[in-house]
């Protein structure tokens, strides 16, 4: 993987409203982007820093991925995100490498990106996305 | 807190000479830094994604921070890094916001920066560091 920015990090949290509240003080600025995306069952928030994002995640129910990660280990940081420019071309040299992937093929996420995950199994314990701006 | 940049992200890793390994392959290139900040307990390795890095952490010892996080959790993401330009001055708005500092005052960190801790319980769970450059 080539990527040429750290796209976002990710931060799970129990209640998104008071996670907003908190960052707008702690990052002294308002969120660039709220999005809900059903599929990955998680509303989103964004706060930019430099080029790259802070996003806060709140779980849409207690059985998606944000909300079991909220269940097993409370509040706090879910995954990474590295922005590449040809999301398909890294997904071929993460196979080739021998890298577990979540996602085998690009699919859409927020803000319009073609997005995939990588196994925390494949990368120290961080779970990894991909993000490609279209 | 007026960020300009994600200074860095730092993963807790088992197994530093691995892990480097790892991620000279998911990154595609070599670290950029390598320091022992014993004062922290953590030999750090630094690979940079655009003006950001990702910063490898093992521990010294098993009753370092990281070591009883790696106890605790396993390798993982320990912390979230911003960078400022008056790391004094963004320790006294944080304290005026009635945030919890780890660190009242600026302290050294690596690559001769000033360095100061955020408690996670004034960050939604997220250890926070900010990092002022010299």
């Amino acid at each position: 993987v080539t990527p040429t920015l750290i796209d976002h990090v990710g931060i799970a949290v129990d209640d998104l409203e008071q996670a907003v509240e908190r960052y707008r003080g702690l990052l002294g600025d308002e969120p660039v982007h709220r999005e809900t995306v059903a599929d990955q069952g998680v509303e989103e928030v964004l706060f930019a820093v430099g080029g790259s994002f802070v996003q806060l995640l709140g779980a849409l129910g207690a059985d998606t991925p944000v909300g079991t990660f909220l269940a097993r280990r409370g509040p706090g940081i879910h995954h990474m995100a590295y922005r590449v420019d040809d999301l398909e071309a890294e997904l071929g040299n993460l196979r080739a490498d021998g890298a577990q992937l979540i996602d085998e093929t690009p699919r859409p996420g927020s803000r319009n990106t073609l997005i995939a995950f990588v196994h925390p199994r494949s990368t120290g314990g961080v779970l990894m996305e991909l993000v490609q701006e279209r």
